[in-house]
């Protein structure tokens, strides 16, 4: 991939600024917001059924996570998945801990069923019990899956018409055609709460200036996985990365994406 | 104004170390918390309706903000206003994102017509909205503004009675008679979520120890703008300046309001 | 006591990675996840009446703590707690501001009544009201309590059948018969929101992991409170404290506590 094409989309998040808005859990939506500032974006959090599908309406994309859910907040989900839906603007979808209990899995894959979903981003146990692979899924880390990650991904993009992320060391994208590689990243981001969540927020920022899915995940997760890179340089241990990683993703400039996003094709 | 005012009232609140009861949103609640305990104050949460009018029995004050509500949050608010009502303790309110949707701007509303709110603190697009001047709000975010943002404020509080804080680079304090102007603060403050709720929950940490609505907003105001400029001298970008911004609200000390806050009447 | 006993106790929960179940207040959530990883834990945050349950089925332990309770809530840590009874992991419960409102401390009551809980901690006021001693809570902080807090910390270990951890300065801890006190910790550890949440759901990572209660809530609290310890070496304030306390937790080995600890029979 050249990485002009990932500069030039990051550069444009930035001067759209776009408003996101985020149905997520309360254990990382402090970090989402923060990190969507970050990114270029307007975070705004509102879950409440009596103004979601409102709220919406204001949004360039919509971000659904189901970290804590409950039967209210995927209501609210479905009410603003719709709106955004009318609006043709993209909805992300972080299923976190599908596959750990029935109600996270019967919940997204009613997200799926209901809603035109554009882009789904998990982890290799969550997006492999989804895509009805053997995989297992430990509260809400992955504890592994059985076939090719890739074959995986891109079936499961095929058969549902999603764009897929499975995220790990090598996050793998596909839409069902194409795959694309994101070697960016640290493995101090999986030492702390709430980054698989950062990312989804941050795709929402991308994704609501690029139509194409694909290449709107990529960019999001190289510039998200660059910021870790930086962070983790300026950074004693998993406590002192987490401000060090607000701060890389706000120095974040399209000429970084250009010079050290490492995206290849599979 | 004489800065010996606003620092004799601040260490009376490291002093008196007054209990706050907030009833926030699940976003950045964990900030408040924190400039809580830096204003000198004691911190607790607690929205639930069966305990939320005995816990306000004990505050010295009563912290409201709208940012993840929902109707059952609003009733909780209605009974600890209540409660702060008869025990005559200030309660200050942060209607955010009122104008952006009808649930904020009619909860907002409704706070207003039955509680008597001491202090009211929003962007410029959420008191512009409030005080029927024509404003936007994105999100949770001021999108504008018509007419004088001054005249706006002070007639806002003239025909309420309610002390307005409209917040900004300058924020401006109005009592509906005088107009107290604060110029502290740094625009990192505007990069990182929950620095409007953390300047309310500062407010409530002060107006528990002072009379004076006026002049308790703008010490309030003053002293955490104050902390954002030390912090900002201390940070790297919004990442570090969080932690920053507690370790100099935590600093600050009476002398440094009396040396540096820079208030002016309008 | 000897030293290589928490330190191997220690060691082991970093081998075993065990998850821990919260079902959480939202003000700590998010610091209680990061400290669960830092001890080498895997923290799962699922409230939901609809899965509560399910989640504690694959736990090694539950963390139960009221900070923000509603009665839907407590519902869900009844489900949680039998499930972890049936299993016989251990259910930790942190009675945030028991005796400050009539819901948290019949609440805290219920839980006692209905669940088997292997280790309760609180505050001085919290343990004192609950064990009927003279005690004040305001808010969530101790108010002070009459009588010897050892005696009363025992007694009240006798009385339950319950582990009981008094936190303070030096954290007193009983089984009903012998008592343990643990001197490592710092001031800025009071200075900063959820310092008493994170020693609970450190609490949790180590009772996965060892039987004897007693053992495992002194080795949980020497080593947070020597991470309390080096990460104040590294601080400025209570602001840049917290990302310190994660750095420190994540680095602490075996063998610090093996040099460190400083626990004592009383």
């Amino acid at each position: 991939m050249d990485n002009q094409v990932f500069s030039g989309i990051f550069a444009r998040a930035r001067e759209q600024h776009p408003l996101v808005h985020h149905i997520t859990n309360y254990v990382t939506v402090n970090d989402c917001a923060n990190i969507t500032i970050g990114a270029g974006g307007a975070p705004v959090m509102a879950d409440a059924r009596e103004e979601a599908g409102e709220m919406t309406g204001f949004a360039g994309a919509l971000v659904l996570n189901i970290g804590t859910l409950n039967s209210g907040i995927i209501e609210s989900m479905i009410l603003a998945g719709k709106v955004a839906n009318e609006r043709k603007i993209p909805i992300i979808l972080d299923p976190v801990g599908a596959g750990a209990t029935r109600l996270r899995t019967d919940s997204t894959r009613r997200l799926l069923d209901e809603l035109t979903i554009s882009i789904i981003k998990g982890n290799a146990g969550e997006i492999g019990v989804l895509a009805g692979a053997e995989a297992k899924v430990r509260g809400v880390d992955s504890a592994g899956i059985s076939g090719d990650p890739v074959t995986i991904t891109r079936t499961f993009a095929r058969e549902t018409g999603i764009t897929v992320v499975m995220s790990g060391a090598t996050d793998i994208i596909s839409d069902g055609n194409k795959v694309l590689l994101v070697d960016n990243g640290h493995p101090l981001m999986g030492r702390i709460s709430g980054t698989g969540c950062m990312a989804s927020a941050v795709t929402g920022v991308i994704a609501a200036v690029e139509k194409d899915r694909l290449i709107a995940a990529a960019t999001a997760l190289a510039a998200f996985g660059l910021a870790g890179e930086r962070a983790a340089a300026a950074s004693r241990g998993p406590g002192s990365f987490k401000p060090a990683l607000f701060d890389a993703m706000a120095e974040l400039g399209p000429q970084d994406l250009a010079a050290d996003a490492r995206v290849r094709s599979a």
